[in-house]
């Protein structure tokens, strides 16, 4: 069950409403979008017809959906959102198509400022990169931890550029979001629902990565889960589900993106280099995700490919980021979006 | 083993080759390109290597390939292929962009007549329709073989269209040649080896569709059937393949187009239609495959789609079919091709 | 539409059926059961009911079913199906456990006999071999062709073992019938219709293996076509699907055996060999298709693994042959089987 | 890097090693397993080269392993685990097969109670129950939490019966091994790497469920993060993987069982509950596994299926139950074992 606030509806009557909620012992959860206030019911819905909800003041609407999820649903809210990340405000949202590039993995201060520049000059206008690193392997490099971040945020300083990166575990959710401006959530953690939550409750924007073998409704499900617990500020990210075909890492799933957009009124965003796995198929797939109508792209960069710690193979650098950066520049108004840079 | 005969070898020297190896056991196929003409040999290697076949006249190069498709690799044939069809001679290939359009099914002559003059006003230079429909049922409608095949022809006359249609059994090959343009194999019928085969002696260009579940290594051997027969005017064809989510009825594989381009010198076209088995995917698709440098598409058009014996829920109209048109006019011009029917 | 005829019913009663239908303007397919006879009605259902088909001497039912298939489900045909094979009449059913063994591809007289040896040793009544092989690539062996058939012909002489043998193209099928007991439809040829119908016609039991990314209703609409041309003596045959698990050639779905059997009335087979293309898993497999409650198995075995033309790396030989003979002999009893020898 | 200690090494041998490795700048993880200990090393191989770790006291071997996982490979570690589970020492391993059962979800103290007896009856000797439950959507039931673990400790009292109980944060792994005889991670947390880092420092045995898009290598890389921390009574669990077949809810992967006991030393069971999702597939599968060569069971039990707040379409219940009973006290003999509730 769903309320439904008034544009001008104010905290307090906001509150009034979780208190009336939870005073019959169930749960609510608030929701602030840019234009409206959604407060998400849990609990018993039979209880809930008795509290005369719709009667309380800036209440415009209660709704009982059955869909599986709600608050992330273009069902009770037609009008896309705009996420706006760090003190720049870089929007993501549909008139604007956002380049986020960066290292996959921070290892140096020196690799991350320079990766920093190359992305910037792709018209990246978001740096990504990685502190904390989810790897298959224990043996694997694992991340600088919050050294990595110290870094990020000294090359933000540098360069302005507001921060992206993963956190993989909830409890380091508050550390993470004290130097990000963006928290990541990647596709190995798509039904760490702890951490899902979490993320929904430390009032940072959130990049909700695509589970490799997650449905899209499984996916806006993980969302919902943010949601819930007060953000709506999610921006999803396909990076490729898990098929048999062994040529790329993983298989894009380019239908994703309207489908999504179909369903949720959330941003959608396109990561081709871990979607590919191969540094020739970032720009087509690039190209791509811009005419299929992606809000952005998540980009690896690296300034010596051939020594990064991970996914080196995937890494853009000198001609690939130059076609990169043309294609985010040159697309975007051709299908109606302002370019990377001037979002 | 492919023996690459000069650019100027004549019948009598590739005759001469086939000749030796037959005479020694083997076999012989011979692939003639716009080009040069390849010589395929099957059978013992060890006997092949004591023909000297390298000293005979015309002959540039004997090549010991390992890699499991040799004629539609592009190793040895590193220019993309252009492909011809019918008396109009509409090219697909890397300079040019078409479309391809009509009813999935041949119903009537009206309908057939009716979804010709909207592909064409689409921009379609090619007209696809199929008369033998293989279908999951026994009980479903199987197309009107032979009369379907009549009323193509007969649009073809009166559009100047030509006509790509699927052929389903290889003792059916030389009667739909016989009225077809282009011969299409479906996704169905990605291991029917018999029918490649069949389709690769019969002398018209062959539309290859990827196996709903075969990899693209699986798909360029499918390709070295028929050009084993002679025939390299083969065009591949991505229609999405099968994997978890089911939000689409199949997953488009976007990636395939540019791994196939780099694999193979073969055109790609893709089939919005039936990778996603939803109307309001056709265009976003069809965008995203021409930037991501598709040669061509292959689109589903009904008069009256809630009519349509088959796939109705994909097939365009109307507002739809416009935006399709507008795509394929102006997008490919960006990506350094001529337009659909400029091509 | 499905007519059922009453388990006394004439020839002669069953012709008039199939006369109104024809006359009406339908098709009409007759299948004749152990018990009784089953006739599928396909054209215009409307006008099938005005032909009052269910007032017609020795019609016991007249069936609308909106199930995809009909002949081979469990839905009009509670008894479970026992095939018989060959001049032995082997059977396959619920009541018995049947060993098909021999190799993968039939290169030799020598290799042939010596395989059949050994098969029969492990409890084998049925020889498998093929002299048609489909195979992914050109340039691989392809079979011996008629000749493998002949050999094939001579080994059941000299054993006494009735003959499984593949066939790929629908214009083989009365040769290949011709020499074989049993003819095998291959994965690849799963939805090859025109293959499959003609199979239908041809009077011998059909072996169905399950299309490597079938569904289990495909493969049941694959069944559909055979029996719809009048041939119910269909043994399904599971093999393995195509998943992203690499560890084995393909995932075998052993759920597929009692979801197969729930669904259909036609018996269930297990090929352990393709399933896990590993010599090391086919005993450990074949005890849990026992287990799960198949009604037999389909396994390579070649003398000399090592030279094999085709699948040597799974064929058993000597120790894996004696275990999986023990297998086949002493756990059906358990199950409520009658071991593979003494079937 | 892995250190192999003698089956005589000492405390003081072992921690000898692990000072020189951590002296040096390296990590060292030491894994106690029944016969012999293992210290796993993390960190620069050049350096570890200089300790000369071989020529230490207690040392056997150090060896440099390319293989992606170390210590719960069979390479080093020969013989297969037995893993005891609590105060009663339930044995999981090679020469017993073990019954775990119980409500997938703990709901109330007599529905678990009921359950647990129903369970024992079935020769169930370790109580599986859910008091977390990971849900895909926010709005279904989460499990009771710690009121939940109360009422399993209480069963536990009445019963005798050990508890497996699912842990879904890693924050919780130490609440959870507060009462749990043994700690159960879930197909969603497969790659959860915090939480399997966490459950393998508690010091309780741990089921370690299979993602259910894992290959094997990555699931027993997940092993591995566990064992790393020093915890090998690690018991792997196949639970059915993700594939295009809807018949069954997930497909069962039991080729995953010999597979597995191939490359680890470390017990599988099989939970043919959540593999097909259906009550009447249970026992079929259950046997399969038992047949295969699986050390135990993991299987839904519910006294009213069809008031169940999780999963209730695969519990089983009376006659299913009694089927079940009978299965796992006559089977595993006959496959070398001892039946479940005499191990």
């Amino acid at each position: 069950m769903v309320v439904v606030m008034g544009t001008d509806a104010t905290s307090e009557q906001v509150d009034a409403v979780v208190a009336r909620v939870v005073d019959s012992g169930g749960d609510a959860f608030v929701s602030r979008g840019v234009s409206r206030t959604i407060i998400g019911l849990v609990g018993d819905v039979d209880q809930f017809h008795t509290l005369d909800l719709r009667g309380m003041p800036g209440v415009t609407d209660v709704v009982r959906i059955s869909a599986p999820y709600k608050l992330v649903s273009r069902q009770h809210h037609a009008q896309m959102t705009t996420v706006f990340v760090g003190d720049a405000r870089v929007p993501i949202g549909p008139d604007t198509f956002t380049l986020a590039a960066g290292p996959c993995a921070v290892e140096t201060p020196e690799q991350t400022l320079e990766a920093a520049h190359m992305a910037r000059a792709a018209g990246a206008t978001l740096l990504r990169g990685g502190a904390y690193k989810p790897r298959t392997s224990p043996y694997a490099f694992q991340g600088l931890g919050e050294a990595g971040l110290r870094i990020l945020a000294d090359v933000r300083l540098e360069t302005g550029l507001p921060i992206v990166t993963e956190v993989v575990d909830a409890h380091d959710v508050e550390l993470v979001a004290s130097y990000a401006d963006m928290l990541q959530i990647g596709t190995r953690n798509a039904q760490n629902f702890a951490l899902l939550q979490a993320a929904g409750e430390v009032g940072k924007p959130v990049l909700l990565k695509r589970g490799m073998t997650a449905t899209i409704e499984e996916w806006l499900m993980a969302a919902e889960y943010i949601a819930q617990r007060g953000n709506l500020d999610i921006v999803l990210c396909e990076r490729g589900i898990r098929t048999f075909e062994s040529a790329t890492r993983n298989t894009l799933d380019i239908s994703a993106v309207p489908v999504a957009h179909d369903l949720s009124h959330l941003p959608v965003m396109v990561d081709p280099s871990h979607s590919g796995g191969r540094r020739d198929l970032v720009v087509p797939l690039s190209k791509a995700a811009i005419a299929v109508g992606a809000d952005g792209l998540l980009v690896d960069v690296h300034p010596h490919p051939e020594a990064a710690l991970v996914d080196g193979p995937q890494a853009l650098v000198n001609g690939d980021l130059r076609a990169l950066a043309q294609a985010v520049r040159q697309l975007p108004p051709l299908f109606g979006r302002r370019p990377a840079d001037e979002a």
